[in-house]
């Protein structure tokens, strides 16, 4: 027996089940919630419901939004013929921190890994390849930002080999020793690719 | 600009204000929450109000509870003439981790802070010194086990002095050197403490 009533163990148990949260956080978590107003708690139950129920996905490029089309694909700004192509809708905010990219975004939500069951039409690539053949806009380049593992490159691969036949531009990130990375501290995997990747100077 | 949607980043918002969540952590609940079923964020939102709602303090120790009397003030295999004097509800807990401790508890809800305006009247004092005094139960033994700081520190002398003269034993924990810690690695006041504390053997 902990000393914790029922109601605050379940609550304890519901913060326990968040990802990264373990036992003592989930204790503070808890604590923190019954510590405080009454108006906060309720604001806060119902923010979580509210974006469950308000957010649904760009009609354009996949990314999670309020509304029908998000705010990258309606900002006339943007080069809308330039596409990077990622795996998760928070790579978007990744992408966005570095303020250069003027482009816009395809969110495929997830990437092609047959052993655990996700194969091509389970993500979003049809939404993609729609994009890329549609006469609105006119695509010119399709930047592949999926991730370094197995199931990103494999992901890359497939969306290249299916947009290139359009004439459109296929690319993907450059890998090699991160900026300020100390020589010593990179694995071999990465100072492989540094290597392959280098360039006249 | 984040890339995310208002009501998402109102999402990470509510989270980050949640003790000890940075924003990357901030950011991974939220996108668990959207990528979460719909039952089970209504389940979780549900939890943390019911939690509020639900809880009272219990009436003769002041624990946080469900029920007019809590579950350990409830048992009647427990010494209720021992009190365990703690400063929060969650220090019940880390006592009844050590299955040795049969007694009661009392929750003073803080501890006396009169630089932060915390006055003996603002904690749960009045409340023990009536089930000292009470008709109910003769309470034989009372542990002050108020934090090792100076509020609780002035906390625990305070309550002393208001019990002793109802007869009644006061104790403090034991400080010392942490079962298994090492000696380079206690802090001069735990040591000096240690000293002080010392047994023979």
């Amino acid at each position: 027996m902990s000393g914790y009533s029922p109601t605050l163990e379940a609550l304890i148990e519901k913060f326990r089940s968040l990802p990264g949260i373990g036992s003592k956080t989930a204790v503070r978590l808890a604590f923190h919630m019954l510590n405080s107003s009454a108006d906060y708690v309720k604001e806060f139950a119902e923010c979580i419901l509210e974006a469950k129920i308000k957010t649904t996905t760009c009609k354009i490029c996949q990314n999670l939004s309020d509304t029908d089309i998000c705010s990258i694909c309606d900002d006339l700004t943007r080069d809308h013929g330039l596409i990077c192509v990622v795996e998760n809708a928070k790579d978007i905010a990744t992408f966005e921190r570095v303020k250069e990219y003027r482009g816009v975004y395809h969110v495929l939500h997830g990437a092609i890994s047959p052993m655990d069951g996700i194969n091509p039409e389970d993500i979003r690539i049809k939404e993609l390849i729609a994009r890329v053949t549609g006469e609105d806009v006119k695509v010119h380049e399709v930047i592949l930002a999926t991730s370094s593992n197995v199931e990103g490159e494999a992901t890359a691969a497939y969306i290249a080999h299916l947009v290139k036949p359009f004439g459109v531009l296929t690319s993907r990130l450059a890998y090699g020793i991160p900026v300020g990375g100390e020589l010593e501290y990179a694995d071999s995997v990465t100072l492989f690719k540094a290597l392959e990747g280098r360039r006249e100077m």
